[in-house]
């Protein structure tokens, strides 16, 4: 078998077999198959697409490409769930306390942040003494215990994934709907868990910027999953402006904790019902009607935030600032963003929000850049609402005041003014089942 | 500017700017730009296309890219030629004598062979004592002396199109036309000549496998001449079988002496009289049927073997193998072919009988492969012949018997008989110019 033969193959629309797949992904996880021949590959994909049997025997390949966490130490059925990624999407923090608490096994690896989108393992770290890095031992032991632990991701998971991604990176082979959904799935699959909810941002802040393609790509993992016996489902949400009002670490700990304690933002916490149901729904422990009660029990009863500070208990978090959030350490400086005009604040570009936290110190450029947990936005204003002239959008937070120049000007220009209200688009857009697509 | 941006227009079917081109090409040349991007890059091209201007900007970045031959210290009007490379084809060896007895300047550059195709420097290298590494201002003062040098392509010529034509040849991105086009053509602008011949060989042995494509290729590389002020044209020509009856260095010459003697194979001599009358034609030196006649007259007069003599006595070759090519060193050992059954030879997979050559030690599968002058084919029956079984189809010459059962086997299994003599097609397929494609 040639590698220039594969290339050719796709270049020329063939079906790769899973042979040939094989050969690709080994030989490039092992330096046989240069660089150059994987991106010409890449491109060729990128171009000429993938069957789904295709894209599930690639998904394979890559989750085989390093461990794969075996979960049956763990009783019970395991369920994890996954974002492409948004600003203030503080999710995970919410719905994995509540599906515990109503009885399903949660033993998430999560990730850290990256460009404008934030990651949970970074959150929780802003709770003081939280290890995110716990052995394979340990882990299985808490979720054995208490039902819940979340970890960052640990081990060699998918290293095929890793060093394609890398290559994709600076190949412009990202923005393919087989090689997004081989890359989520395949860490997914290895990650062992079985049943798998995806939440697939779109919108301006999200890496899909369309409801259709976030469809196309969802139906892509379900289907992946669908043939390696896993039950997936996913919900296409709104990523056109953030999630709840905190962006920045330790506040959005803080607006975890207000919807885990029931007064949460709207707009976080139906978000966080639909997705928390749809999990239990996976778990097999009602319809979705029944979930959902359940998810709106398990916060009402208080029984979800208890199982969060157990989560944190666990490990090693001190505990104290989720029973009160003022507690965490404050930011050095903070500046009012004021609105230069009246109307309503029509449309904003979420992304631009989302590097406006990235210049307080919020997130990071590059993977070693340093985060300031307590840096942040504090949105008082989001898309739809009505303004007046000088009253405040938002408030900055950062380590620094030199940082608020810069991040002003770019959150400023986020902002989009109109006199009408804008039509708001629906915060769950579709559910993509192995059943089909229903739109909302 | 960013090479990932550039990667993502051409991925997205856009044209690139020559600014961009210029980045791209100076880039990967200075190893600013890796080999991954360059290979993302040339697969986006190979799949989404490059307009006709995008490729004249390419092929001239690419000829800028090294020494750019400046001829004007030759008098008079340069004509050069390429072949896209064949099986048995001599035609350099032949026409170029013609065309500077006619008296237009030669100052040509030449490649050797490789695969299964030969090349000039190997043929002229064969009489012995022949030099074709020679200086600029040797190689200047001989044309000016006595109208014509053929030596091996020096100095630094596009050395962009040797490092992407190197990582084409392994990422499946060869077959592309604004590829081929931009490749052959920066080397020949750089080369220098006022006028540029093209025969783009068509079939079974050559590149192009059909003259549809050839013609699409031809029309890419006269437009590019065009746009940077050269006079081009192209022929099309036949390489379904070999060209003349013999293949191998020393063989060959003496089939070019024979073609100039006046008694050469039909099909050789029909097609240098074409390509011949098309270079004085580009040259100025009358109407097509009048710079045929020209041609045909310089072989009548002795005056074209005679400058083929002039050519190798200046660069040292012993003209007496010309005047009797019976003085070639003979190949040590020969074999004869013979006819498997009676019938029609209905057809040969040139390639192969290239391939078979190479077996014998004509030519090379890697640049340092040394070459036997003497080892090739001698050609007895051609497709279209009537063949009785046992009679010879073939004599092959080796320096060793060891080498005749690979050749034997590879060389008769490109031979296809048949009862009924085949539809030859003709020999000059289509002629492609500034003014349109004319189509025999």
């Amino acid at each position: 078998m040639r590698m220039y033969d594969i290339i050719a193959k796709k270049r020329d629309g063939g079906v790769l077999t899973p042979q040939e797949l094989e050969f690709t992904v080994n030989g490039f996880v092992a330096g046989e198959v240069p660089d150059y021949q994987m991106s010409a590959l890449l491109m060729a994909i990128y171009l000429r697409g993938m069957t789904a049997a295709e894209t599930a025997q690639l998904t394979e390949i890559m989750a085989r490409s390093g461990d794969q966490v075996d979960l049956s130490a763990i009783e019970g059925v395991k369920v994890d769930k996954h974002s492409t990624g948004g600003v203030g999407d503080k999710t995970t923090l919410v719905i994995t306390p509540i599906v515990a608490a109503c009885g399903v096994r949660i033993a998430k690896m999560s990730g850290r942040g990256l460009g404008h989108t934030g990651g949970t393992v970074d959150k929780m770290e802003s709770v003081p003494g939280t290890r995110t890095s716990i052995g394979r031992e340990e882990f299985f032991a808490q979720v054995n215990r208490i039902g819940i632990s979340v970890i960052g991701q640990s081990g060699n998971l998918a290293p095929a994934d890793k060093k394609m991604y890398a290559l994709r990176d600076v190949t412009a082979t990202v923005g393919c709907i087989p090689l997004i959904a081989s890359s989520i799935m395949s860490k997914k699959l290895a990650a062992g868990s079985d049943c798998i909810l995806l939440d697939v941002k779109t919108g301006n802040g999200a890496f899909m910027k369309t409801s259709e393609e976030s469809i196309e790509l969802a139906k892509a993992m379900v289907d992946i999953g669908q043939r390696h016996g896993r039950r997936v489902a996913a919900l296409i949400t709104d990523m056109n402006t953030p999630l709840g009002h905190n962006i920045g670490n330790s506040l959005e700990v803080a607006e975890s904790v207000a919807v885990l304690k029931g007064h949460g933002p709207a707009d976080l916490t139906e978000v966080c019902y639909q997705l928390a149901a749809n999990m239990l729904l996976l778990a097999g422990k009602g319809t979705l009607p029944e979930c959902r009660a359940m998810a709106e029990r398990a916060v009402a009863s208080g029984a979800a935030f208890q199982k969060l500070k157990e989560l944190f208990a666990a490990q090693g978090g001190d505990t104290r600032v989720l029973d009160d959030p003022s507690l965490f350490a404050p930011a050095k400086a903070s500046r009012d963003v004021l609105a230069p005009r009246s109307g309503f604040l029509y449309a904003t570009d979420t992304e631009k929000i989302g590097g406006a936290s990235v210049l307080l110190g919020a997130g990071r450029l590059k993977k070693e850049d340093p985060i300031d947990f307590a840096a942040g936005i504090v949105l008082h204003k989001k898309a739809g609402d009505r303004v007046q002239a000088g009253e405040p959008l938002a408030t900055l937070c950062a380590d620094d005041e030199a940082r608020f120049a810069a991040a002003e000007e770019l959150f400023l220009d986020a902002m989009q003014f109109a006199d009408q209200a804008p039509a708001l688009p629906p915060l769950v857009l579709a559910r993509v089942t192995v059943d089909g697509v229903e739109r909302f």
